[in-house]
């Protein structure tokens, strides 16, 4: 089944406004195992809302088509979905009493205005709109069928869930299942290499590669017309062998981010960690204490930003400073030694580097960092040269000394 | 001009991915005066593809086409557009030798896989991308534009700035003015009755009220199909009376966010900040840093996140700990004096609170955060109650230090 999304509405088209219905109807029809094939957002303007709806009724077999339903003159969904289908609109009685009845309720008289909300393209089913004045229509025309909502979120939702799943429902076709593993460590081609064959040639499965700076996720999704666990098997059956390819550079399969996941090793084993940044200016700390319950393994951060302060807060030898420059494996080992023990931590983090815009020089560019590890095992220190600007040199750097801790603690966990 | 912009990604289908750059491309194209009039998301299904390129085309004089550029089987956005205008795909060897280049300066190899983003559609214009490997391309055919860009924002974005702007700025037909005020300390209903009577009545004014969780923008914009200083006057005289309106709760108006503006604000009074935070975790400091050359103004950070880590960094008596508790007023008090005296500093913030989900009880909820500023007239510790999640709390508490900060710097910069 081919479905497709259109929004309507001008405010859509400016950069202030998204559409979140899509999001929603996405999820839901998900869960019936249903995939969306399109999405569009189209403006108020009558020309481009009927080539739009055209558009999309030629290739598809289902369409949503939210927003647009107001009282007011740049609503003309209902106007639009009769001139294409080319079916009269029909004033419905009960309804105009319906709206009026809201009013009433909320001690106004309904303007005139609102009488067109109970226009219906003919042969349409009315889905009632508890949660506003707008009912919706289920319109079913040339084998396909057309469903009109209206745009907030709260009416769109209601209607949906009380009338438009539950019509779907009957005539669905199977189960969706879907597998996040997240990795961190490797860039989008050495995993295209690693897992180079294992893109699915069913139709029922797909595999999709989502890079971000420091990190790459692997979608999975499964279809089964059988049963959900039939879905789930073959979601995880993919996801298994994906996994023994990427080896310790998947860090989660369930969603969690790479500081939830360095998290719950901690917690598991007891231990703690302390942080000491230079160019990432705080954000190792702040990811670290996002996650509800750090508390339990984060003991403390410095934001060492001045050399007096490296100095003062964690002891790096102000000659080690001197001979090799602020940012050096050496002061970054010095860091991360220092910070563990004034904490008294079972890991000590160190990030020093440059961030940019300016403080590069031939021999320390923009982009430099060392990341250090210390535990009682002594200290790894590894050099960066990340690219981009000041705020994607910061992200790598925390992500991958988040991520030397992550695979130190989980190396140790299998000896 | 008909414009269109398709974003291609299967993973923009799901609930979890949104399409952004369709965001950057409308407000730069409001820039230029020009107005998108439909946008949409396909998956990268080869038939979907082809079928929403040539959907697009059929109506559009500029299509822009973003995502599907990458190294990957999935990334067919080039082949789709090649079989779509009947054109070949050329290597272009120096394409191939750019990004060898760039893999080499992170020390790798470049895989064979990464050969394909170097496929120019024929007659196509190449658009060199500096931040990545996929460069852009912008074909005329038939009497059209098609921009492909790279989906990663920072590629695109750089890209755009780069060669598409100016190559379209070239045949404008109107111009747009837009204003920024960024607000922070007052409600939306606060703003909206403070601006009651502001909106502007005549098409070529728009004012939009956009709200996030302890910062509200407003947005200003003007078109005059005359001058560029016509808009921007027609701009600048409404952002001038919401300014007056608005009074200190305006930060910033051209942009700029808080952070920004606090640092603008100690650079040039040439004074010093240093932080100390429990329940944010690192936030604050994050903010502070993100801002190039930050380092002359920052000294210093520390995540007190334990109670020994407040006696111990801050010097916060272990009386006060016991007496009142580390989130109190007096802990607040203690933690800014104390940072700001450890760091001799100006200014020394301090943030102490419950972010939750856990550790509220009914004396000290989930949302209670004390903010304090201390400086060499004292000390100022604010109470709050931040309603949301653990992520939403920390959000509000590091904006409501900041706007502390930044008031404290402004009252004397005017003294």
């Amino acid at each position: 089944m081919n479905i497709r999304i259109l929004a309507v509405g001008s405010e859509l088209l400016t950069p202030f406004f998204q559409d979140t219905d899509s999001f929603y109807l996405t999820r839901r029809l998900n869960d019936l195992g249903l995939d969306v094939a399109e999405k569009g957002v189209v403006g108020d303007e009558f020309e481009n809302l009927i080539s739009a709806i055209r558009r999309s009724l030629e290739c598809a077999d289902l369409v949503f088509i939210t927003g647009g339903l107001g009282p007011t003159d740049d609503d003309r969904t209902r106007e639009a979905v009769s001139s294409v289908l080319g079916r009269p609109l029909e004033l419905h009685e009960d309804i105009v009493r319906a709206i009026e009845a809201r009013f009433l309720r909320r001690g106004k008289i309904m303007p005139a205005l609102n009488r067109k909300q109970a226009d219906v393209i003919r042969g349409a089913v009315v889905l009632a709109n508890a949660e506003g004045t707008a009912p919706g229509q289920w319109v079913e025309a040339e084998g396909k069928i057309i469903v009109l909502l209206p745009g907030p979120p709260v009416e769109l939702q209601s209607i949906c869930e009380t009338q438009v799943w539950p019509r779907l429902a009957a005539g669905k076709k199977g189960y969706l299942a879907r597998k996040t593993l997240k990795t961190s460590g490797l860039t989008e081609s050495e995993i295209e290499e690693l897992i180079g064959g294992l893109y699915p040639r069913d139709p029922g499965r797909r595999l999709t590669v989502l890079a971000s700076p420091g990190q790459i996720e692997l979608h999975v999704s499964a279809f089964s017309s059988a049963s959900e666990s039939e879905a789930l098997e073959k979601a995880e059956a993919l996801a298994l062998e994906l996994r023994r390819r990427l080896g310790p550079a998947v860090y989660s399969d369930d969603g969690a981010d790479l500081e939830t996941a360095v998290g719950r090793l901690l917690a598991a084993r007891n231990e703690t960690v302390a942080v000491a940044e230079s160019c990432t200016g705080g954000l190792v700390s702040r990811r670290l204490t996002r996650v509800p319950g750090s508390s339990a393994y984060f003991l403390e951060g410095f934001v060492t930003y001045s050399n007096k302060a490296k100095t003062t807060r964690l002891g790096v030898p102000a000659e080690t400073i001197e001979s090799f420059g602020a940012v050096s494996p050496e002061t970054a080992d010095a860091m991360a030694r220092g910070v563990r023990r004034a904490a008294v931590a079972d890991y000590g983090l160190a990030v020093t580097g440059i961030a940019g815009p300016s403080g590069g020089t031939a021999a320390k560019p923009v982009g430099l960092v060392y990341c250090a590890i210390a535990d009682a095992a002594g200290v790894r220190v590894e050099r960066n040269l990340f690219l981009g600007d000041r705020s994607r040199v910061q992200d790598q750097a925390a992500q991958k000394v988040l991520d030397m801790l992550r695979r130190t603690v989980e190396e140790k966990a299998v000896q």
